[in-house]
């Protein structure tokens, strides 16, 4: 389970950082990847990167803003030129169905693979599956605009073969049941209860995207205990004013959600221009007054969220 | 007048090429910049140019595919969020105009200034000012697809100060009406005819933009006597079974038409990603011996159109 962050700027694209996008890389997990927010030239910058698009399973949409879609259509058609990509399910709010059949249909392309569109509507969950949880709540952007939290299920404890080794339990399927937690009988009579024999479940790891939005309770709901947030920062805390009048955040707006709301590791990212170099590290350093285990996210970064317990 | 490529390579963006655009340059003559085709990142490689999008003032639309108009409304965003654009015309195939309504609607994207669709459908003059025309002719491509033929008109001969000198004529006005080829009369009754103190008329320059065809007559018609052929180059000469199929050309096509049609300086563009590297100047050399003035278009390249005469 890995982040990678593959636009990290703000409205418009500079020399710096691309418009929004970051893939969440679940290869060990599901063998997919879900990318949050397609910015035009995502594509482009997946050519730096190890992603590969027909590994893309899902895209998750926050809102319709044109740094953050303007790339769906030359992405949908180059994982349809390099083939083999399976269904692919895309996640967003009204609209982005009517954007992304207009450009496919106008550009004449017709993709290799399906393409289900689940329009956002409720906060709750939008999806599940036996190792994944992802859920949405609507934030506070000039347009409709929501934020995504994905939950890893917790994992069943290992097996405890030490223990085990006495009972002669053979390979195959008795095996598969302990694991399971269900109870067996083996040839000589015996019954085994497979939760005698399974170490502690490990918690799951927990990722939260917010991108475009003013502060609101709704982001705190999705941030709760998460290993990773992904919170927008497009202002530094004296432009609070400019962040609230065009309905964006700031980096102490985000410190303030980790900290209030015991998140592990918090990403600054999509950043405002006016902030280059080193007023970009400011950014970082006003948060971690606030909290301390903040960074500044740049183009092409990536996280690898550590195991928990 | 200078062309300036921002996108040579075909379907999609590689790390050594992006998709198609090329900008004319019209700065002297115009205080214009126009595009031809806008691939997807093309507002990206404008970053690396000395463009300034406000400048862009007719975007030229070859065909629909997403490799030559994904780009189209990030780049509208962005002009207008830096501000100071006037109008915009967009000449383009039938839908054009639907794909950037919709991914402006979509967005909520208002733009500060007003967009010009002019719809292709007939072979001849689209565009005429003072100083150039702009015909287009429909090409042979799996969709429609239209070629392109600026032609900056003569420029009247200056005047030959020198032979006038004994005439005493005043600054002003009158010197203005020679300079028009008019007929003046002097305070002291002499007749002065504009022509008889005209240097030659300069002629004016030529440039072809060819994207993608098949080879086909259209093409030489709007080529000749070009000073710039800019031509699509998908293919090299032993793939041209492979061109055909895919309503391409070769560099050998290219190369045949600059050589019959009188073309001062050959461009190849929309290079396959096939031929990376060497194998890319292996499309130039086999263009040369067929047409000495080929070169192959590199991302960022840019070529001042010298005048003639
Ligand atoms: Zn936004
Ligand atoms: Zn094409």
């Amino acid at each position: 389970m890995e982040i990678q962050f593959l636009g990290t700027g703000a409205g418009q694209p500079s020399k710096n950082r691309n418009v929004s996008s970051v893939a969440l890389k679940l290869l060990d997990e599901l063998n997919q990847i879900w990318l949050f927010d397609v910015g035009e030239a995502t594509q482009h910058q997946i050519l730096n990167t190890n992603i590969r698009p027909r590994k893309i399973s899902k895209i998750f949409i926050s809102h319709n803003h044109g740094d953050h879609i303007f790339g769906l259509p030359g992405l949908l058609s180059s994982r349809s030129f390099q083939g083999d990509g399976g269904p692919l399910t895309i996640y967003g709010p009204a609209g982005i169905d009517q954007f992304v059949k207009t450009s496919l249909q106008v550009s004449r392309t017709k993709v290799s693979y399906p393409i289900k569109y689940i329009i956002l509507k409720e906060n709750g969950l939008i999806y599940e599956d036996d190792s994944f949880q992802v859920f949405t709540a609507r934030l506070d952007h000039r347009i409709p605009s929501y934020g995504f939290r994905v939950v890893e299920k917790p994992r069943p404890g290992e097996l405890m073969m030490d223990k085990l080794a006495k009972y002669n339990v053979p390979n195959g399927p008795l095996l598969g049941k302990l694991k399971a937690g269900e109870t067996i009988t083996l040839s000589d009579g015996q019954v085994l209860d497979g939760h005698d024999f399974l170490g502690k479940p490990r918690p799951g790891r927990i990722v939260t995207i917010i991108y475009d939005t003013r502060p609101t309770p709704s982001i705190g709901e999705l941030a709760e205990d998460a290993d990773v947030l992904i919170h927008e920062s497009t202002f530094n805390g004296q432009d609070a004013k400019m962040a609230h009048r065009y309905f964006h955040s700031t980096c102490v707006d985000a410190a303030k959600v980790a900290t209030k709301h015991h998140v592990h590791q918090l990403f600054l990212s999509h950043i405002s221009a006016r902030y280059i170099g080193q007023s970009g590290r400011e950014l970082e350093k006003e948060a971690r007054r606030i909290f301390k285990n903040t960074r500044l996210a740049n183009d092409l970064d990536s996280y690898n969220i550590p195991m928990k317990g």
